[in-house]
């Protein structure tokens, strides 16, 4: 529980990073910085249909696009998600905790399918495993014969106050090359157990009629992780798949349909928002676009959600929401205006230590700021230092179709501490309840390379530091 | 078009209002005033269930609850629905352009019911009259034998940029006998052709379990105007009817399946936002309870919606949205700023005319003001006069159950022109493409005592006055 865990990997790892890529530019106080690395900016397209990593598996009818994720509030169970393309089922999961010896099975309780415009999706399935043993390797299989397939998992440790955990972050992730190099740099890192995604994942609608088969070809890219570990997700407004003018007007049905989360664990309404505990970590998914004006049911779910959380269980307190409260590009300047008015005195209130966005794509943390002070007629606007608010991160640079945000606001605002134009992802390493090791690694030249670097102390358990 | 014919008119009112409530002050110029009016706040109860109003026809199975809505853009179309107790139908409604002669006959396109929790409604039925004559009276009838029941309405003239045109405005109504008496004042004044409603009716909701018992004896009560003329409404909070603790989680059920409107004539998505041309006015209703954020479905509509206007055929552009964006009563103080972020600069931008709102139980009028400058960095985020920016009207003073709204923020900010805590309602009446003349009436020993009045020169035909 001191602080120099954290500073001695954190001095080690900006040691290395200097090797590696010794012209970044490193920001341990306030200051705020623009690196001078900008990534060039060729366009970004998504891969062709026929790329390896959206080929299906092999076997009449086999599993595909198999993904977990956490299934209840405290991580003893997990969702096991997957489509089949001919015929619907088998339904049967077969796990346990040795690789030849599945002995438990359990059903998916739903099979169902969907259509958007002209496109008819696989059968996809959704299989609740519970009553799983904490911090324990499951191996499960899905299929049978030819066309089954064999995949694993570890459950998270029992929820405690000082239990280490690793998170990748990633967002706005799509299909292009990039987005395949993100992922695989966040694969070949080998530390996170578990990624909390900040949305907009396949970018489907960036093609004709929202082209759905870009939602099968990039739940088959992801498999290689989010078979094996839960990816957290929060939905994007390229979730959103809304086209009247071609009569889909139902938000969200193929986000809905494909990735499901526990919402009713935490009594939500809606998979929109929602929270689970994992390890000392406490984490909330909003969405940008449902409602949350005062009455709304995200707002009443906030409002009842944040008194419940017990940092003496769960120090660390983080939130997952698209589009960023603190953003210094020129590219959705502002977009999240409307929700920092309506949500940021909580955040401060109830010691948020993050608040994770995409949206932008490109790479920017901010200092401890907050801007709350504004009652109409005080002209008292501005964000100042705040000990007590979240570091906001925007990390909507995993590599789609829409290319790079390049063009910053100037000069960097005071608010902004580290700002980068480069693809990437981070980790967010939880050493106990007052220190996290927080890095993110740009991609460049095929390897993983440290850009932003930044021990966080927890706002309720930590000192008043950064 | 001369300015003469509004201000005469008003002066007239001025006078005659003088001499009936002489203590009331009278603020035609900027200022902002407080009225030294407050009605002494008893406590408002909904009335009992054996009220008179709440009284349902005589005869098996006669049609009750109803009433009227434009049914098009254009306003040459009228959905008529109703509520049968015990069967469903008959479906049929006899109309023409005589009392005695309803030659014509149209069915309702759909008869539901609903539950909510313990509550059975009866059948809700919903049927579209169309191809009607403009600026034409028609007499109606639904039901058979002993239980039919005769209604009229006059269709609106063709749009056209002279037409003149008489709204009322209620808002946040309610059952009480506050409520009775507001719609009372509102019938004797006998010159509202239709009503813009700025949401909020029943308050249902403020009873156990939301007793939807409550939307019935609402609609009954409200029958004795809205059967005859319609009712623009808005959603307010009080239609969400949202009731995880009983399972009910679908928002604004209630509201959705009895009120009815012709949300797919202005290509919108739901029938939270639409759009209807009436007269020479053009009127936009928006939900501050659904999402709103960019790339939304209503942000989308209001996107492409405000562009479409054109004030050579509708001069007069309106908005109703529940929660004010300018409110400067304790009550509810600052809850519309998250919309006001996303949308103040496109009301200034359109040159919106009136924003009505209701929410807050107490009535205000505002300068015309905008408050748009602002960059997060430049700390510029005081509303300014702007000849482009809509007057904001906060009218949710219509009587119900929660009481009046009688604490006011000081000192008055500069962009309230004039603020009352009394119960009442409003009329509009657009005299030409120029000029439409305001007057609130307060509520008083049961007569509609004027209480605040003005000219409004249209933002895009009139001068830069007021
Ligand atoms: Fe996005
Ligand atoms: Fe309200």
């Amino acid at each position: 529980m001191s602080s120099s865990s954290c500073m001695d990997s954190l001095s080690l790892l900006v040691v290395s990073a200097f090797l590696l890529f010794p012209t970044a530019l490193f920001q341990l106080s306030n200051g705020g910085v623009t690196s001078s690395f900008i990534r060039k900016s060729e366009p970004s397209v998504d891969m062709p249909f026929d790329a390896d990593v959206f080929q299906p598996p092999p076997g009449y009818n086999a599993p595909q696009q198999v993904r977990i994720m956490q299934g209840d509030h405290e991580g003893k169970a997990v969702i096991v998600s997957w489509v089949t393309p001919s015929e619907p089922g088998p339904r049967i999961v077969f796990y346990g905790m040795a690789e030849e010896k599945r002995r438990y099975k359990a059903h998916a309780s739903s099979v169902t399918t969907y259509r958007f415009f002209d496109y008819s999706s696989g059968f996809i399935h959704h299989c609740l495993l519970k009553n799983l043993e904490h911090d324990t390797e499951y191996f499960y299989q899905i299929g049978i014969g030819e066309s089954s397939r064999q995949f694993s998992f570890k459950t998270p440790p029992a929820v405690g106050p000082d239990v280490p955990y690793t998170f990748g972050i990633i967002g706005d992730l799509g299909q292009t090359y990039d987005s395949n190099e993100t992922l695989s740099h966040y694969l070949a890192n080998q530390r996170g157990q578990a990624v909390l995604f900040v949305g907009d994942l396949s970018y489907a609608d960036d093609h004709p009629n929202h082209d759905n088969r870009r939602w099968d070809t990039f739940g088959r890219m992801i498999e290689r992780s989010i078979a094996y570990q839960p990816w957290i997700t929060t939905a994007g407004n390229h979730e959103i798949d809304f086209a009247p003018e071609i009569g889909e007007v139902a938000p969200f049905k193929p986000y809905k349909r494909r990735y499901r989360v526990p919402y009713k664990a935490s009594q939500s309404t809606s998979p929109l928002w929602y929270s689970v505990k994992r390890a000392s970590a406490y984490i909330i998914a909003l969405s940008s676009y449902s409602a949350y004006g005062k009455y709304t049911p995200q707002y009443q779910w906030l409002q009842n959600e944040l008194p419940k959380v017990n940092r003496t269980e769960t120090p660390w307190l983080i939130v997952l929401v698209h589009s960023p409260l603190y953003n210094s590009y020129n590219y959705h300047y502002m977009e999240g205006e409307t929700m920092r008015v309506q949500f940021e005195s909580w955040f401060v209130e109830y010691k948020v230590d993050l608040v994770l966005s995409g949206h932008v794509h490109a790479y920017e943390r901010s200092e401890r700021v907050s801007n709350i002070a504004y009652n109409i007629t005080n002209n008292d606007a501005t964000p100042i230092p705040d000990p007590s608010a979240p570091v906001y991160i925007t990390i909507g640079d995993g590599g789609n179709i829409e290319g790079l945000a390049t063009n910053f606001t100037e000069p960097q605002p005071s608010y902004s501490a580290y700002r980068e134009a480069s693809f990437g992802h981070a980790i967010l390493d939880i050493k106990n309840r007052t220190h996290a090791y927080y890095a993110w690694y740009r991609n460049h030249d095929g390897n993983a390379v440290l850009g932003d670097s930044v021990c966080f102390y927890n706002r309720y358990w930590g000192s008043n530091e950064r």
